[in-house]
């Protein structure tokens, strides 16, 4: 007899379930996970609204951690029983997009994102994991999965919106929104070498949040124009790289006008929302000339990276755990998804935690 | 008495003319260049029809080599009478973007562009040379200046459309518009190691250079929408790098749908024409997270550069004349500048030479 | 019954044979190739030699084609009977090496060559494919055999010394011997931009073949120093990279003393004949502080790279066939082994056919 | 008649002496500045020792600060009386070189350092700065100048050291040896990234400096052979990237037995006091493929990479006057040199001020 679990799932548009679904089996190249912990993602919310088209039924959830419950005949180095974190992106690291390093991109355009677009996603009991040779990554004992589980999506897109930055040291970076991503922004470009960051948010609760991750000034954006408060702020000559953490349009214009001649807007922010293009203002692009780059990207995965992350843990350079407000366990997951979507009494990011 | 020589300049918006002017003496930066050759550029053509701000009686021109007729008094190991090309774009190469490695933005935004826009150009007789310890190049003696002309511009803009497109060797490379910069790019890609390059042209004349100069295979867009022409010509995946070499919001939009997640985007094309604001569809910009990044320059400087392309022209790697369809003596400007705008006749480049 | 295959084993240093074995069976990551044609690598020579310890009864050789013969349960995309080329390194795409990036050091130094030194090589009538699904190489229809198995080493590592070279364009490089290896880096440095390729050779019909692929200037190191020779043609200089390609610590000295400050020395000679350490003269390497950097590197493998070296041919950019200068069926395999390490008759590569 | 100011010179190969010398007077494109503090260099004990063939009476120093005293007719955009740090290596900005951004080459290999080798150096009173648009870098109000004296060298140089080493965020890097370089460099390897820093020292007082200023972990070789020490601690594994910073053969060596497969040596030792080659052992050479690189690299001048070294300071993200162990008058300059040359009292950095 099959044993079952429950998930978390988009049962249509606008509605979301807690359902029993058999306890999925591993294939060669596999591993099954036993799901110990958890953070609701608003790219789920986007989700639920119908922002991508997913099949119904389909379990939700990209950000979990847990224990190994069952490993494919091909999957060598792990052992059951182990604590293991999976990020959000589990690409299969051996087609061509991979090869060439755009492993986000695997098979195609943000192909690597397999969780709830391909198959289901691991707000759940136990989980898939694909390709799970690259794709596992053990937690350090000393690391609770509190801290471990911010390395499935947050911290690795924050961090990869800071490395697409290119920052030399000292240079002066300005990052729009302060989200959860937008503070691990922050919190990474303050780690690679940033002089001056300014963090543009109007919410004093992220305000406080990005100051403790490295902010040196905050741009309130609701008290006046925030490109003119950071020209006037960087006397006239506009930041070396700007982080556009926010997903609108106006938010990516102001990057692209706050930026100096050779500067460089690394977008981090899901455009989903507004089917409008956005915009490249011939003033601020330099009429095609100025040196200006632009790169996009989406969460890298990978074992190695997420290593890489919870050395940093480790060491403490870095704490995500601040950005957790609220815990709640996965019983409440449908009260926790909710306040997420309300974004009520200040939620930042809710920790789900598995019996 | 001081001597006069014979200048190309703007008048107003739409009016041209040859006026005498003194021959200018150099400060101890600086150096005088006796002019023997010029091309006309196209963006000449804009700045008379009003799409930069330049004072009337500004001398035109940004094309030019020459002799050495003085020297500054800070201006060591070069000589009077020696033959040297000067680019286009004339850094200072001390102020902070200049230090940072962009030279075209001297001192701000395309302030390395000095020639008609910050002084005189040099379709004149004679014309200063700012920092010329670093903007003088010697042309070597077996290049004649019909050749070496093509390194103050031409070649030096193309060729940075295809160091921006950023190719592995054997990627696939879009080139949109075969103008002289086009072309240019085009030569650029094949000598940087392009395994296949798509140029889009529609005039059969700029067509067979494209092919003499390395291109695979031609989309006229003409015949049909080039997008899904190079989507067809690549089973449906896309380019690993395009290149706008032709100043629209169409253009531009299109190496964005042309190329595949991790693509990059080299902009040349000068957007100073049509005043919108260049677009960025979601699905081609994959919501902002799909890899791609977008690059934008100017024409790069420097006789460190100069020497290197004229390395490539010496060893016959690479000839530009073909380019020249026109040649006018200095005394028929006001034509060959009609004809530049016109674009009669199959011009591309007119080379003017100097008595 | 088990089928059988001929191959060509290692029995003991210094002795070879060709010995019957089972056809080996996939596993489900695997796959499992017959051989169509071969080429001998001098370093299957140095194997013989006993430079890298080898089990007895190893088969030898990386270098091999073929058509799929059947696939591991996890293989998609390939079909039996398929034409297919396989780079001498295998890796595995997961481990965190391959995740850095560095796959021809999958699982550590040097472990992406699996071939002999790991599992049985391929000059054998059928193959094992480790990660078939990254390392399974369709060849197009229009590229014969004999083209296609010049991916396998030769050009991937000819090229990789060119990469490592990081080249602008229009610089100046040397690259030291011109066997097969050398005369492909040769090769890629005229495909990647290079403006002058200096090519030290001493035989006659090495030297006529690196003209052919693209070198300048010939310098025959038994007519002097090669250093002094090269510092005389660039007028006293020094090139911008130096690529070694021999193996022998004198010539990996003189690409240090070659280069000018800033310069970069590529190593891809294989440095195991000799057990002295290699040396770095302190004039030479500016006490430490001339900003030289040295770059080392083993074949990179994978189907996305060996795909754009078939576009390279495909297009007619490049044809290593001239470097095939004997034939040979499978059956005398002993006696182009024998010729590869006598180097006798002028042996550049043999080709090896299989029934 | 000429004013006179006092200078610390090399009298010749031992001997040092505070002498009289004209105030001197500028070129167009330099400055002079009065000097206000400076540090004293172990580079200029190796001077008086005769590691570089000086000039007799040449003065000695490359670490000074202090306020214009008059400027060159071409040099903009500075003030009489303005407070300016100046870099130990002061290029051109305008040779081959350095535009190809090697500005430490300035000219040719280690040409950039003009003080005390091409000219007089700054241990004086008043001292002369080429280039000085490029060389002059104002000193923020808020920032005395026993911080802002540490960006002439330790700091550029140190940080240099963690830019070449190429840290992914998170990876692991040795510095070999804390002196105030590396010290430095484990300063910029925790600003840059760097998840775990092993600091190789036995002076107690400068490990308590490497731990203050990042280190995680300290190697003492005076316990036990430094590479053992660190393949125990990573494993076996080693380390991505080693700095360098003592500049002997046997830490060379070290350096290069420490990094893993892909690993990155990263030079700012000077190794000048030990005539004999450095050496690269075959085994931790990877047989010339193991995909290590090795970097050197000289103190990078400019006020641009000054400036950002002060945005580092002013924004607290660090301090390096912990470095500075003792304190002297002008008029004590023999005494703090003997101190320098003998290391005595756990010397690190005596800072020198002027009257």
């Amino acid at each position: 007899m099959t044993e079952t679990m429950r998930a978390f799932v988009i049962k249509q548009v606008g509605e979301t379930a807690v359902v029993e679904k058999p306890i999925p089996e591993p294939g060669p190249e596999e591993a099954i996970v036993r799901t110990t912990a958890a953070l609701i993602c608003t790219s789920d919310v986007h989700t639920v609204k119908g922002a991508l088209p997913v099949e119904p039924g389909r379990t939700l959830g990209h950000e979990s951690v847990g224990v190994v419950h069952s490993l494919g005949s091909a999957v060598t180095g792990f052992t059951e029983g182990q604590r293991v974190a999976v990020n959000a992106v589990t690409p299969c690291y051996r087609c061509s997009y991979c090869q060439r390093g755009f492993t986000s991109q695997c098979g195609g355009a943000l192909g690597g994102y397999k969780y709830t677009t391909q198959m289901d996603g691991n707000m759940a009991e136990y989980f898939v994991v694909p390709a799970a040779q690259a794709n596992l990554t053990p937690i350090p004992d000393r690391l609770s999965d509190d801290w471990a589980v911010y390395s499935c999506d947050m911290l690795s897109t924050g961090f990869m919106g800071a490395e697409h930055a290119r920052l030399n040291f000292g240079e002066t970076v300005a990052v729009f929104a302060q989200g959860p991503v937008g503070l691990c922004a922050t919190m990474g470009a303050n780690l690679m070498g940033a002089g001056r960051i300014i963090a543009v948010e109007s919410r004093p609760e992220r305000q406080a949040l990005a100051k403790r991750f490295g902010a040196d000034d905050i741009v309130d954006f609701t008290q006046g124009d925030p490109v003119e408060q950071i020209m006037d702020m960087t006397d006239g000559e506009g930041v070396d790289a700007a982080i556009e953490a926010f997903g609108f349009p106006q938010t990516f214009e102001a990057c692209l006008r706050v930026t100096k001649a050779g500067g460089r807007v690394s977008n981090i922010g899901y455009h989903g929302e507004n089917p409008a293009p956005l915009q490249l203002p011939l003033d601020a692009f330099g009429l095609g000339m100025n040196d200006k780059a632009i790169h996009t990207g989406l969460c890298p995965g990978g074992n190695e990276r997420m290593g890489r992350l919870f050395q940093l843990m480790m060491s403490g350079r870095i704490d995500p755990t601040p950005m957790t407000t609220h815990t709640f366990a996965f019983d409440d997951i449908s009260r926790a998804f909710e306040m997420m979507t309300s974004k009520e009494d200040g939620i930042i990011k809710p920790l789900i935690t598995f019996g």
